[in-house]
């Protein structure tokens, strides 16, 4: 039972192969500059888990040749795991919005590629990738080998309206669909279903406040296993600030700066988008890692990027710990969740009223499952890494065993 | 000793006079109609504590000939309450902005006016008003009564860099100061210190969560006797939804609309202003009380626009908590907030992980101090009607004493 985990964007194709018998990796891969406007070939990466490496350069206008290039790898190459791609069962896509449509992962038809296309809309970088992945996997596997879609959106569905709603005139959700969406859903979905197994409890019994933190950021409350609300909203430019996003803000910031400097709804949009979060503070990088290193070099921009960012995640996690009325774990997750004690401990320590206590030692742990609170502790606190992909095979496993 | 307190509009003048030996109201008016378009005459409406009132027609080309019929008002009118304004000792003004310059009140300099007048930029509906106000009321009563100008923004200067600014590129920051101001900050200020009194507890002591909730509404976080946090922002449409105002916002969402109805950055401004809040989800009214009425007739949308921002007040109360570690008041203060026990009682329900208990019997006491949490409550949960007018007198005072 091996699923093919596939992650298109508009010029690369990062992949999976994951053995469900043991929820083993069999290799992972990136395919990238597909479709490359000056004509140039594509590149492949191929990486096996006891150390092999294939490497190799193809032409690769579409990627249909990408998916032709991975099959190669899996098959024929000197990292090669496999005799035939048939012994692949199914193949699962992540989508990242699946609107107010899709509330579940699904089987991939016609009528759903079209709908993951008109959801393009809403998000416009991201739904035409992974339209261009789903149809070149279909034209190069054909019909036969089931094929999934897992979208980012499905676990905010469970979202209230009172949370999901934006206080704008009603007539723009009716129009538009203009409302929160929320994204990272399935590693929000996939860290508390962890945590709930790691605590031994059944998540319909516990609260949880799910912080998965990278270049992109959400944090989710988790309430009796369903999602009751996100930071991440119509696109994820919402919430709080990241790499290069600037998260919620006052509108009029906006308004006035595109009066002054002239700028059209696009170039605000941009600004919010890539030049914006840390990397807008700091004057400097989008970076965690080199931010820490120029604040603890005495760079005051950088420091104050990373005192507002650690600052606006203490209240979001404040404010989702009151919507459910309590807490019983606060998980750490994503690229900087998971390797970031510094940040961790910062974070827990406006949690003093709860009576959550941070084991040093324990956090201080890197880029593994362990419990990073004090056995006293008020809350449970936890990092768990996150894994996307092997949430989509389980879906895509479920899915098609149905 | 008396003060008089004035806060003018573009067309209105609201005024108090105020007793200082015992914080005594002497009578307050408004005048409305001021420099109307069509030439037509204004009114006042002038009242005292023992029931008097005075209205009448007068013309009120500019704020100089209100003035003159508030002076008619006070000392000639069958509701007169003084022989001569001579018996005035100061005179206090309300200013909506004082941006980065103005951290304290200050006695009215032809150069404090000047300033004034520059931050118009920033509240161009308020500022600009607040300076035809102090202009025409220094024009009427001469520079030899001092005049001291009280601003909305002044509490709020002392919230830390980490929360006033936006997580946008710092060049704005450094072009336009564009920043976290806070408004209401006399209303906070004058709520946060009486819960203390009330308390009997030095503020230096205490974390007080403080709710002003009117047509316009914010939240602040005040530790040890300073804000250091607030939910208004570059202006008064940031923070959470009120009653036209859509509170803080994911910005794709404002650019996508711009788009799709090819709206200019006034018009946008215009909508998150006027059109949007409560208003705008329930397409019905801005008013709390209307909006109640409608949501027990079964009117959805109301009910969505209550459940909506009441949840967000939930929220941000977290945040806050959050953001201070802790808190040892929640006070609720404005039109809705002194006057909707319902309302207080569903936002503190939702704390019932700090112990938060309400006495059902006290909460119902409307327009009164009043605690209305239990006596064995985690947490202190207290009514304490706002007097902005009061605290504008008070510092005027304390301003000319020195």
């Amino acid at each position: 039972m091996k699923i093919f985990v596939v992650n298109a964007g508009s010029s690369t194709l990062k992949y999976q192969v994951i053995d469900m018998t043991d929820e083993s990796l069999v290799c992972k891969g990136l395919c990238d500059r597909i479709g490359a406007a000056d004509g140039s070939v594509g590149n492949i990466t191929h990486k096996t888990p006891d150390g092999r490496v294939y490497t190799a350069e193809a032409p690769m206008p579409t990627h249909a040749e990408a998916f032709e290039s991975v099959v190669y790898a899996l098959t024929k190459s000197d990292a090669k795991v496999m005799d035939s791609f048939s012994e692949i069962s199914a193949i699962g896509h992540r989508v990242v919005q699946g609107g107010s449509i899709f509330a579940d992962s699904c089987i991939i038809t016609d009528e759903v590629i079209d709908k993951i296309e008109e959801l393009s809309e809403f998000a416009p970088l991201h739904n035409p990738a992974n339209v261009l992945g789903i149809r070149a996997c279909v034209k190069t596997f054909g019909k036969d080998i089931p094929q999934v879609a897992v979208f980012d959106t499905s676990f905010h569905q469970t979202i209230p309206a009172k949370a999901y709603m934006y206080a704008l005139p009603y007539e723009y959700y009716e129009k538009y669909g203009i409302r929160k969406f929320g994204f990272h859903g399935t590693s929000h979905k996939y860290v508390s279903d962890r945590v709930a197994d790691f605590m031994g409890k059944d998540k319909k019994d516990l609260k949880i406040v799910t912080c998965h933190l990278g270049s992109g950021c959400s944090i989710s409350a988790v309430k009796n296993g369903e999602c009751i609300d996100t930071t991440m909203g119509f696109t994820p430019v919402d919430g709080f600030m990241m790499g290069t996003r600037c998260g919620t803000m006052d509108p009029s910031v906006l308004t006035y700066i595109a009066k002054k400097e002239n700028l059209t709804p696009d170039q605000i949009n941009d600004i919010c988008n890539k030049k914006s979060g840390v990397l807008g503070i700091s004057c400097l990088t989008n970076d965690n890692r080199d931010l820490v290193d120029a604040a603890q070099s005495g760079d005051q921009k950088a420091a104050l990027a990373l005192d507002m960012q650690s600052y606006q995640i203490v209240k979001f996690i404040g404010s989702y710990i009151a919507a459910m009325n309590g807490v019983d774990a606060i998980v750490f997750a994503g690229g900087i969740g998971e390797n970031n004690p510094e940040l961790r401990k910062d974070i827990c320590d406006s949690f003093g009223y709860l009576g959550i206590k941070i084991d040093d030692e324990a956090n201080h742990i890197r880029g593994k499952e362990v419990k990073i609170s004090t056995n006293d502790s008020g809350v449970g606190v936890f990092v768990i890494p996150t894994n996307e992909e092997l949430a989509i095979a389980r879906d895509t496993l479920a899915i098609t065993n149905k």
